[in-house]
């Protein structure tokens, strides 16, 4: 049989990503804004937003990209969904400190400007604004035909929250409960594995998808003109992110109004994004994290597995698999909340529990433990 | 003799550029956040920030890249500028509404990454940050080894100011007088045009540089390990934008303050970007503007001219000619501000006033006059 595959032999190496960053991260010093001044840095535990002070509130900022599953999208010539991937992964991570996204800008580079993808991203940045509920606040397109061959898109988000109300895991307590969000599928990370895989399995990106693709609530967004054919590899592939402001800011707002729940009840919030479950452990220092009843994964993750021979460790530490967000919440009201946002959000459902035997995510299937990020 | 060379022959089309922005801002359609709650957005004639609603004040985000200019970063391995241009490129946009920038996220795509190159970039950062005086609130590492043949870098700056002091241009009026604020030299704009002139002049970026380079008291940021050998070519191309926020912050706190100015004498601030000064035009959409007395251009201008062979005319248009930043003032007090800033920036002086023959720039060069963006 052949070598199984993994994200590292797909062309992303993690731990030089990790290494790189960090060496970045080593070089800066300490912010010139002094405390209690607008932009002055807030060190939360483990945020993934930036957060900042501003008078009685705080803001964050998110940046990040699509990354290669644009290359899916370039090489069928489909934009509609990339503009939601490149709007979820900004604000998915700054709902985790619990900011609740108000503007968006992206940034576009491309070898040659095209007016018809550009139309097309507008158009699926639109829809990215209605359902993250921002507003696009700018933008920019850079042609650089000497540096990138395919477009490339990013994007960052700025968020809001009232000071002292930031969710940064600290309140967590052995025995919360983990409720699992569902995702729309693949979302936007793991792609080069995905690529690769497909690639040594001989599938197309035209293929139909050879299995029922209705999974978790989700709906595919359909190519133009292919309403009427089979779902294909390449409409299944490029499914947008799923982007959880409705229902998380809804939530954090009714904790904060009259539901029988309140803001202490939510713990934490944890988008799962390149990393998996291990994303977990950016949340608390010493806690641990055991997912008792995992949503089911998509077909496509079983699928992928099948056809890459990917080691199931390796494709919980890549992908979602099935799970786009975790929101761990007190006990008491765990069953009161998870009914609320599975109202809002079919398939939402509890999944686990935080529990105290060391910094580390364990899951009903065997071998799927993580201990480092 | 040869055809005289311009941008668009170097590859870039500003024209195909607009017409695909165009495409995207006419996909967009209006914004879910109503006025007057957080993020809702505030249209102003021409700004350059993207302004939004956020209580008793205004935030502006601000996203660019630093371009081509990378490509001779990447040539050299030289990375101590390209940080700063990152931040002057984007901070720079915010000042012309008259928002404070306090915080920036930084976007890096790699074929690989690199953790030197990154140690390198987060020491440039760093200082970039110092020189703006914001927070880093975050970055991306982007791994697309089949996008990116080379390390592209844009970044996201957020800005403040309060409601009502918005600097629009709105209230700019024939004889206004124009103060220019010197440059560092090209900037981050244009260098697909200097790598052409380059190349077809058959330089090196590791030649000399064949003229004195001190000029309107700016400095070369040396090579680590170069700084007792004659400044090169590379040193000249690479030197980092000018970052205005000092002296340009101060001056509107000044003028808030007890300083013989107030607000209403700072009619309009021009970013001298891609399109040079015909920038301006952004400000007002009917009162024209005449550069009577151009700051002088560094050398490097008048020497890339002259081996490509540029009209004088697309020179203007491309580059920023020596004035990175100007700003317009109401007559009464353009001396006292012009010293104000001058004494903070050398080199800073009155450039030409605002005219009222037509919505064009016209200059004491004949020739450089422009009618459009």
């Amino acid at each position: 049989m052949d070598e199984p595959m993994d994200y590292a032999s797909a062309g992303v190496d993690i731990d030089l990503e990790g290494s790189a960053v960090a060496s970045l991260i080593g070089a800066l010093g300490k912010s010139v804004r002094k405390a209690g001044t607008p932009g002055a840095p807030v060190d939360l535990p483990g945020g993934f937003g930036g957060l900042i002070e501003f008078g009685d509130n705080l803001l964050a900022l998110a940046t990040d990209g699509v990354g290669s599953k644009l290359q899916i999208a370039s090489a069928l010539n489909q934009w509609a969904g990339v503009g939601i991937d490149c709007m979820a992964m900004n604000v998915n991570d700054l709902l985790c400190v619990g900011a609740e996204p108000i503007a968006f800008v992206d940034y576009v580079a491309v070898p040659k400007p095209d007016p018809e993808i550009h139309a097309a991203l507008g158009a699926s940045l639109a829809e990215a604004c209605r359902l993250a509920r921002v507003t696009l606040a700018g933008g920019e397109t850079a042609s650089l035909p000497g540096i990138v061959t395919e477009l490339d898109m990013s994007g960052t988000a700025l968020g809001w929250l009232p000071k002292g109300e930031a969710i940064t895991g600290e309140h967590l307590q052995e025995g919360d409960v983990l409720i699992g969000l569902p995702s729309s599928g693949i979302h936007s990370n793991g792609y080069s594995l995905v690529r690769k895989v497909l690639e040594h399995g001989g599938v197309s990106y035209t293929d139909d998808a050879p299995f029922d693709t209705n999974a978790l609530g989700r709906e595919i967004m359909r190519f133009a003109g292919q309403q009427d054919t089979p779902i294909s590899v390449g409409e299944l592939l490029l499914n947008p992110t799923r982007i959880y402001c409705d229902p998380v800011i809804d939530l954090l707002n009714g904790a904060r109004g009259d539901e029988q729940f309140s803001l202490s009840d939510i713990r934490a919030i944890c988008h799962v994004t390149g990393g998996g479950l291990s994303n977990l452990l950016r949340l608390h220092d010493s806690l641990g994290w055991h997912i008792s009843s995992p949503l089911t994964p998509h077909p496509e993750f079983t699928w992928l597995q099948q056809i890459g021979g990917v080691e199931t460790r390796e494709m919980y530490r890549t992908f979602n698999m099935g799970t786009g967000m975790i929101i761990a919440v007190s006990p008491q009201h765990a069953e009161a909340i998870c009914e609320w946002l599975s109202s809002r959000m079919q398939g939402t459902a509890i999944i686990g529990t935080v529990v105290d035997n060391g910094h580390k995510v364990t899951h009903a299937l065997p071998g799927v433990e993580f201990s480092h990020y």
